[in-house]
């Protein structure tokens, strides 16, 4: 199992498992081959035996280099429940604590409950929302009118 | 007529007028939030009695601090054909040179007949591609598959 900077020569392969990778949900127009061309320096995928197992793509932000900003992180379906995820993040966290940064930011729906789990457990809190659900505190209309995110924040 | 940087108080309303501003094509997804929250620095709007007239999204290469990348201009159609968004990409063009960079890339549909005059109008030059189509060269399945582009290069 290793850990390597992704290339422009693994776009094709992950933007094609996309779709079924997030269970069948039409992610591709989300991910621009610009996000592995401009940030491979901050990304990184895991493979096994010429296998991808997960991928994360990320940067440090522009506008404030102590802030780093986790766009996509993708697990196969086939290898679920081992840790892939963490692993990934944990190697991203690593990497621009390296580059000065101090905090990772991220974003996901409100209806993905799983992710949610995962970011708490990885040590995020929730940053305020507009209202709450169950909890947890959403933002309204952040990614564009009824697309509702709930934000992540974590010290490095 | 005034140009300033994009702030993160522009989103929505950004966001909101996409689609129409698109002719009904959904764009929504291809501009999170994340664009102009990390990439204010070098995205910038042009307002004229409290309207956008438009506005352009792009960013310093995190890999290459020498190349520049414009991701999204968009023009309001009230205000078409008036060079709007060729000063949007000249302000750019002056800012990212400032900020040592000496070529800018940025790909269009090759359906997109209207883009891609206008890049060549604005000095840019096509790059090679897998097969041409009446002189355009494009990258097969760039953006992923079945997602084909043409690809510029402009030297500042």
């Amino acid at each position: 199992m290793t850990i390597r900077n992704l290339e422009d020569q693994d776009f094709l392969r992950i933007s094609t498992n996309l779709n079924h990778w997030w269970g069948g949900r039409d992610m591709v127009d989300m991910l621009p081959r610009l996000f592995i061309e401009h940030f491979k320096n901050t990304s990184f995928i895991m493979e096994e035996n010429g296998e991808t197992l997960g991928f994360v793509i990320g940067f440090v932000s522009p506008v404030n280099s102590s802030n780093a900003y986790i766009h996509f992180v993708g697990v196969n379906p086939n290898v679920r429940k081992q840790r892939i995820g963490r692993t990934l993040y944990e190697h991203f966290f690593h990497e621009v604590k390296d580059k000065g940064c101090k905090i990772v930011n991220c974003v996901t729906s409100p209806v993905n409950q799983p992710s949610i789990e995962f970011h708490l457990k990885l040590g995020f809190k929730m940053k305020d929302g507009d209202f709450e659900v169950k909890g947890i505190p959403i933002q309204q209309n952040y990614d564009g009118i009824g697309i509702d995110r709930v934000l992540f924040e974590k010290s490095l």
